[in-house]
């Protein structure tokens, strides 16, 4: 089977669910050719062709019959009993003729069937080339094709509510408006460049440093620095923020994890890794989702292995952006709680961002809190991982120390609005940026009265760049790096 | 939200795939007025109303419109972009009309479309409530609901083609092929019982011990003894087999955990559990799941987390069902190592069932096998997990105990007859055991020359006893305790 390569329209397949212990599964399939490749291994072949667009037929998924070896006696066998929905161009997903084949799920049913889709002349889909082949023939805007993303990726209610605000065009549109508004502007700018001197009758050198239509310019640029603003908040939505919880052993660092886990219990998935020395899954907390580690797991190195794991935690707290630093009460602050503390506030002193750490003194049903709560890393959390007292102070703890992060207390408080429009990629953020400076530029420009010829390349360059968002403008490169990041079945 | 209970007709709605990284999400609704409901939150509702059967729509799933709060600001608010496939009863799965959409993979909007199902008046269906339907609708026989969910399960590909038999109906028609020759030889015995006075004006004492058909009923017997018989067999498919890598530390478990994780990558899925001490994942070995733990983790219990890791690796090895006992060569069978397979030795002594244990030399690459190779436990295999030496003939030594424990050999060498019928639950397995037993009986006291008036009851018991494997004859009780086995969404 040949490689593929984004901007083919050759027929592909893939999973588009996982296939793993769920009563279905699902398969796509598009692209030149794919209903016919289809008929070749559906039971219902014949019927297939005929069918109209957007309907469903019931057969079974067989391998393949014509063209391959006569002596194979497994030609033709049953694979799946499966549902096919037929699409025709343009009216698809991708703007290609195609299949979803929704079959049984469990890892068996669905190989057994990618593996007829193989034999039957598909190739596997690249990831995201589905997308990349709904926004080549004008299905999707570049905005839209990275909410899907967004949307896949999204683990909490709030995420998905801002990037389902992306997919349904908010950005798009904020996007277009601002363009609309620069190109007004330089319109009016070439008007004057293009007939200032005959039919206006003006000298070209005297008044050109007026900009017409300035004040749209500074409306427009007000917008791009809001929504260049917006990405320090929709980056803590879509990437969450990586949280460790540390101590010194038996200091209840699992039993706070799973407490926390029981707590806020809607989106705890676990990561897989069969190779992984420590515990994690997310939660939401305030909306926020939240890396949780567990680092219980952790000891000095015996063997080879564990070094290995001790390694990887070290990795782990110097990746951190909250430390949980948990303590057993009925101890105290022991000389290594306090030394640990002193080292995670040098770092922060050395390091331009500062490294929250929430410093919790545990077993609060047995051991209140000391008098002076003070510590080296800010005030003494009271908690008790058996009664669960405090837990929620804590997490309302971790929610503020996220709205730092993010740079804004409107996370905390909730009262973020998804429904304005705000970017949703690194990608669209960098890109707004770009095409403020350039707009920043030619304002200062006209400020101090420079000649139009110098100002109106600035605006076109700030309007193509807000073109490249929408992908109006756009080159290959950037298109396979971005659809490079989804997952395959996109 | 009422808690439902089999046998309604209630709208209900569940995850058909898992919602995680990936690309899409099907979720499946069924019921009396299941359309209607969802027209309630489907952008497109007027068009899903008029909608035919088998036809997919695409739209938005929106909040609740009517009848719910107008002061809700949310109201109507856009949850995610989906395609909804219309089924119209009785053509559906379940009988019922029903929707499947399919939405944005990822665990927000899955969540989202799921809130606003409920919202609508969708209750969360039970386990396997859609297949319980389709077999009260009669849309499946037993067998194939059965199959349904051992396809769901199938971790090999063989195990996957076993259950595509059945579900394509192979199990349900030798049942019903066996069932007919019992019911010829019982309306045969029957006549005789009804006239032999009268009309053919024999004395009915003189020849009723002549069984009518009796070479049909021992046909019949052997037919079912064939299907009991493969049970060991398909069990072994369906639920594979427990090996246990035990060793002392540093023996190289792990290493041979991954490689033999690396050579049989086929179907690699980790089991998700927070709390697991120790790391396992099935492989396929000639066709046979295999469940392979590695107990590298495990050391003498340091605090009470530990402790209960240690703890639980000793019910592993309790439940293992082989060990592959991993000795470090380059030390050679040490006094620990002796032990551990004298007590492996004593305890398959003591137990009806044999543990079979594959004694393994390490390190061969430095550590040639000793000039003796024997151990308590058999012959010493020798491996390099580090050059992967020796790891062919272990996977072979793993299949051909993976076949004494099916008392076969067949599944060893792969000849097993996937078209040919087996059953394929322990339940179907025991009423075949039942019914041959009945049938036993009957040819017995038909040998001793009873008269046919002991034999028939015997006869309509053992035709019972196979109706409830298809469920034409069934009890809710049995419904539910089969029903309640599946995942929720099938």
């Amino acid at each position: 089977m040949p490689r593929g390569s984004y901007g083919d329209d050759s027929p592909i397949a893939a999973f588009a669910t996982v296939p793993g212990g769920s009563a279905l599964t699902l398969i796509r399939c598009s692209g030149k050719g794919a209903l016919e490749l289809a008929a070749g291994v559906f039971s219902a072949g014949e019927k297939l062709l005929r069918a109209q667009g957007n309907t469903v037929l019931h057969g079974w998924i067989v391998s393949p019959g014509a063209g391959t070896d006569p002596a194979d006696d497994r030609r033709g066998e049953k694979i799946d009993e499966v549902l096919v929905s037929v699409f025709r161009a343009p009216k698809s997903y991708t703007g290609e003729d195609g299949i979803d084949i929704s079959c049984h799920g469990g890892a068996a049913a669905g190989t057994g069937v990618m593996a007829a889709l193989r034999a039957a002349g598909f190739r596997d889909a690249l990831p995201g080339e589905f997308t990349f082949r709904a926004f080549m023939n004008g299905k999707l805007d570049l905005t839209r094709c990275e909410s899907v993303m967004e949307l896949v990726s999204a683990r909490t209610e709030k995420g998905r509510r801002h990037a389902v605000s992306r997919l349904s065009g908010v950005l798009a549109d904020e996007i277009d408006a601002v363009k609309k508004k620069l190109v007004e502007v330089l319109a009016g700018a070439e008007i004057f460049l293009d007939y200032s001197e005959d039919e206006i009758g003006m000298d070209a050198n005297e008044d050109a440093g007026l900009l017409p239509g300035k004040p749209l310019a500074e409306e427009a640029l007000a917008r791009l620095r809001k929504l260049a603003e917006s990405w320090r908040r929709e980056r803590i939505y879509q990437e969450g923020i990586l949280a460790v919880i540390a101590g010194r052993p038996n200091a209840g660092k699992s039993s706070l994890f799973n407490l926390l886990l029981k707590e806020e219990r809607s989106i705890v998935t676990e990561i897989p890794g069969t190779t992984r020395d420590w515990i994690e899954a997310w939660v939401s907390i305030e909306g926020i989702p939240v890396r949780l580690v567990d680092t219980a797991g952790l000891r000095e190195p015996g063997d080879p292995v564990e070094a290995i794991g001790v390694e990887r935690s070290r990795g782990l707290l110097e990746a951190a952006e909250l430390v949980l630093y948990i303590m057993d009460g009925s101890e105290g602050i022991t000389g290594e709680d306090a030394a640990f503390m002193d080292k995670l506030r040098q770092t922060a002193q050395q390091e331009p961002r500062t490294l929250p750490c929430i410093p919790l003194w545990n077993k609060t049903d047995i051991a209140p809190l000391p008098a002076s709560p003070e510590t080296a890393c800010g005030r003494l959390l009271g908690v008790s991982a058996k009664t669960g007292e405090g837990v929620a102070e804590l997490t309302v703890a971790i929610a503020e120390a996220a709205a730092k992060i993010a740079g804004q207390a409107e996370i905390a408080s909730g009262s973020g609005d998804p429904q304005g429009a705000a970017v949703g990629t690194a990608r669209q953020k960098n890109l707004v940026e770009a095409a403020a400076a350039a707009l920043e530029e030619a304002l200062a420009l006209a400020e101090q009265e420079e000649p139009l010829d110098l100002i109106a390349p600035l605006l076109r360059e700030s309007i193509n760049l807000l073109g490249e968002i929408t992908g109006e403008v756009s080159t290959a490169d950037i298109l396979e790096e971005m659809f490079g990041k989804f997952c395959v079945g996109k």
